[in-house]
């Protein structure tokens, strides 16, 4: 296009924003309209994209990061002809696609955008499967805005792709120096940004947002270089063309006050239509199926941890099939992920200690559509807690898998323990929970997870267990095991990871008191195995849940919630970890927080015999 | 002392960080040793600090960010005479204060440390306490290790520490080379650290952290360096002295392999002692107690968010007392701390859009004694989900608050909706989570949260609600308010927030359909009022839970733990957010998320009719 045509484009895109969110009477409208000289060009001139196959993997990516600019991105969608004009007045109505933020619900989004400082980090996920997986010359294109450069998330991400030398990664800076609630801390001080990235590594362009001819020149340098990412860092004016709103505080957020005189400012309706110019052919080389699956197997009566036969399970599942990654925060030797580094070191991804660029990276790759396991502690997990609510969002396929769970680590301390990871993931949309006991059930499970939809959780354990299941047992997700039990059982206790070995061994202690208990192993926290509970509830009356966990969000609640429609509920009890652990050894931690075999043996004499709890 | 002294007083730290891991048995040896030169001279030369009066205004503060080095830290207390030998040697063992890592059961810890790249966010909220409000020179003194570079939050702390000009804070950076599990990104590069942190603004100095001379000299520079915050940048050894471990792989973490040979190697036990400089004398400005409280009063039957109303009545409580803070992440004009900003300028920090930052910060100035409040929407509290479950660890009492809540926010969509924060909020151990429904029932939570132990959460909505309340009405924490009620109740609804509205037209539809029910509005999510819950259980048979969050980890959950002690419990029923919302109007959502009125007497109907919820 000729850049009179491409100055065309961008007032289409912002008239189109301005109707947009007039319609919706919501919506963000002078941060689209700042990028609209930007996205024009890249959309005319640089981007490379089939819109009407966008599962082609030689389909450059689109990111928009700041994602309340979702007018833009949906009128940018209108002059490309993927969606039409009707449509786009859809925007932010019940039942549309159009929605306030991007999210995947339309085919052209990857993932879902609107937390802000997202983008970034999961394009470098997407730019990592460019480069090493995928090994196809896409680019990874991120329209961010100078706001979000404040969350550390970014600068994780920043410092990440220039260390992995992504070249394919070309990220756009929508400088237009106005915040929600105001100015941002540098403002139109371009050099800020310019020299922060820089001294990561980055190749930096500076450029006047609005002149679309630099713009061109600068899309252009970003494409031609390699070997490193770089950033077009564009001065804008937010609101740009409407006098009403152009670079004025307190216009965040909201449609213009008078749209019809706006889009006669901006010199009305226009028709442009892009040909967006489709990718060179080309094939991933990703080979699903590699070989059958041969899963270790564990001699029952032996002892493992669930985080070792995790990494020997994982190493297995990556020799069986191609598409499985494992990534991790710096901790493979503590995760047992070095496990799968050794025998897959190609799809093997380090990312120092940076857990929500983990778990962006998961999210692109997905996208991308590669079977990523992002390890770490389960304590640490809770950095990247936004991320994975947002990986909810963008309907994403992964993995997570934290170790160390619990008082059971020992003598580290509360700030190593994963104590609240069960509730953070219970709490996720569409999330599976899952915590295994012994080393075959992990196996199995690690096998299982890569089946299922959303993001899936493993808890697993420092510490060695008993194994105390077969090697060829199944374990199905929703399931739970009934280890100890008959007619006549007094009271159930449902366990899971260290705690069923607890529950064991109190079991066994009050058998031999002459009270026969049942054990079930609720190795599935969510979704949570409703008729065994039901059958528990009827044959026993009560249920105790033990958990190496918070009181609260975990297995007692899992437990509890399982009785929450409406039936008669048993009595319940619940033991959990209710105080603030210190350092001791594993048992001792295990006993100080009340969750150990006499602990559990002293609270079912409690409930069976006077029916009230400790 | 002279630097022989001081390369003494070095070896004996690490001689004890080597004994102390030995007598435990576990630890980080080799990462204390690193920095036994950097910290040794700190001690003795430049820390001023009075172990005898921790709570000395003047105190500087000394911030082990690497928290796994604490036989250091230990050793450097007994170093200054803190604690004795005996006490060293309990290190990791049961009912010890010498924790795996820091916590501040030691008092002369202020915050606790474990989880890498939290020290320096931290102690930029001590610096902005020194230099924005105590107005005392103290310094914040931290020590980081390498590894911990590559979190985000670090960043975030690393830009706001330069805008806001924290010439008190003083960053010592171990660049030990070795992360837990291999090399860093950057290894021994200190160039690549220096470049990065002077972009940002900060002051910078290379130094060999072994040459105690070089050392001291670097630390000196940077106590002389006003105006913008400094880095000391030091190249170390892992394990420094003892060859066996000396800059090896696979030293992480665990104790010497011969502890008395690298104890000979390291010249055996040593006695110094170090008279640590006491602070010059100091007092704090603030004042306590500056007028009676004046909450805002809102007239029942007007409508009013209660966001809006968190807005005004934190702005009294500021004008009541003098040590309440504001603290947003860019976001005050939607939070409503705007409100107190315009009558407390002084008192309002701006952490812009870093959720790490705002609550770090937090934590931070209550360390120093101030009453944070940090505000940003509840979905994004997520983003600061580890340093929320630090500030328990370390003991912290921070009010944070969540606006935004739910899928009432209408169009905005999912991304910008709270639907886990209650999860969150209730797994912290000690915290309190509040939910008000109205505006007067908020002023008088906002106000009763200050008075709080540990972490306090207060959930605010975004649109109008009508207020039900008087102003004069008392909210007690860990009670509820029956709305509606009495003889013949046939189901109980508890709800908070918006759906106490919704469940209050609910009950009165249903009351003309014949069917009297219970409404209890259940503001105190944590703790629990059990009592009316019973009452409610056992005089209407079953209770009805509806909230706009997800099924998981919220309101459903905690009156299912009030039930979950081993008593007979009622029928319970949930209505939560199950599915995932998309944009519409608020009313749309309510109702398409299930917990509208309607959704609400149709599943009481259900419940009272044949015994099945929806």
């Amino acid at each position: 296009m000729r850049y009179e045509e491409l100055t065309e484009l961008a007032r289409q895109l912002r008239v189109d924003s301005v109707r947009a969110a007039d319609a919706a009477g919501s919506g963000h409208p002078t941060s689209s309209m700042s990028a609209a000289d930007l996205t024009a060009v890249l959309l005319a001139h640089h981007l490379r994209y089939d819109f009407s196959d966008p599962g082609n993997p030689a389909n450059d990516r689109l990111v928009f990061s700041k994602g309340h600019a979702s007018p833009l991105l949906y009128s940018l969608y209108k002059a490309a002809g993927a969606i039409d004009d009707e449509e786009l007045l859809t925007f932010r109505k019940r039942d549309s696609r159009l929605e306030g933020h991007p999210t995947p619900l339309l085919p052209w989004v990857d993932v879902a955008t609107g937390s802000l400082g997202q983008g970034l980090p999961v394009g470098v996920g997407m730019a990592l499967a460019g480069r090493y997986l995928d090994r196809v010359p896409y680019r990874i294109w991120v329209l961010s805005g100078d706001s979000e450069m404040a969350e550390g998330s970014v600068w994780e991400a920043v410092e990440h792709a220039a260390f992995e030398q992504l070249g394919n990664l070309k990220l756009i800076i929508d400088v237009n120096r106005l915040g929600q609630r105001g100015p941002t801390r540098h403002q139109h001080d371009l050099g800020a940004y310019a020299r922060r990235l820089r001294a990561f590594g980055w190749h930096t362009v500076e450029v006047d947002g609005h002149d679309v001819e630099a713009v061109d020149k600068a899309l252009g340098e970003a494409v031609r270089v390699e070997g490193r990412p770089t950033a077009v860092i564009a001065a804008t004016r937010k609101g740009r063309g409407v006098a009403a709103v152009e670079d004025r505080e307190g216009r965040h957020g909201k449609p213009l006050p008078d749209a019809e005189a706006a889009i006669e400012e901006l010199g009305g309706p226009r028709f442009v239509r892009v040909e967006v110019e489709a990718p060179p052919a080309a094939r991933v080389r990703r080979v699903r199926d590699l070989a059958p699956l041969a899963l270790p197997r564990f001699e029952p009566g032996t002892r493992e941890a669930t985080r070792t036969a995790y990494g020997h399970a994982l190493a297995a599942l990556g020799s069986a099939r191609g598409d499985v990654v494992a990534l991790d925060a710096e901790v493979g030797d503590s995760t047992r992920t070095e496990y799968f580094k050794e025998e897959h070191p190609d799809r093997y991804l380090e990312f120092y200690i940076a857990e929500q660029q983990l778990v962006a990276a998961a999210v692109g790759l997905q996208a991308r559509g590669w079977v990523p396991y992002a390890s770490t502690f389960a304590a640490f997990l809770t950095r990247a807690h936004d991320f994975i609510r947002m990986a909810a969002v963008s309907r994403a396929d992964i993995n997570l898998v934290g170790s160390h769970a619990g008082v059971a680590i020992g003598e580290d301390g509360p700030s190593q323990m994963g104590l609240e990871d069960l509730a953070m993931l219970r709490s996720v949309h569409g999330s599976t929970v899952l915590y295994p006991c012994d080393a075959n059930q992990t196996a199995r499970l690690v096998a299982a997870m890569a089946e299922l939809d959303g993001v899936r959780y493993l808890r697993t354990s420092r510490g060695e267990t008993p194994v105390v299941y077969g090697p060829d047992e199944d374990f199905p997700v929703g399931g739970s095991k009934v280890l100890r039990g008959g007619d006549g059982d007094r009271a159930a206790i449902v366990a899971a990871g260290v705690t069923v070995h607890e529950a064991l061994r109190a079991a066994d202690a009050l058998a031999a008191d002459g009270i026969p208990v049942r054990v079930v192993d609720l190795y599935s926290v969510k979704p949570v195995d409703v008729e065994t509970l039901d059958d528990a509830a009827r044959e026993t009356g009560c249920i105790l849940t033990v958990e190496d966990h918070r009181p609260e969000g975990g297995i007692g609640d899992a437990v509890a919630e399982a009785f929450s429609d409406g039936r008669p509920a048993p009595r319940l009890a619940r033991l959990a970890v209710g105080g603030m652990p210190a350092s001791a050894t594993p048992d001792e931690q295990l006993h100080a927080a009340g969750i150990d075999a006499e602990s559990i043996a002293a609270a079912v004499k409690l409930l069976v015999g006077r029916g009230v709890a400790p």
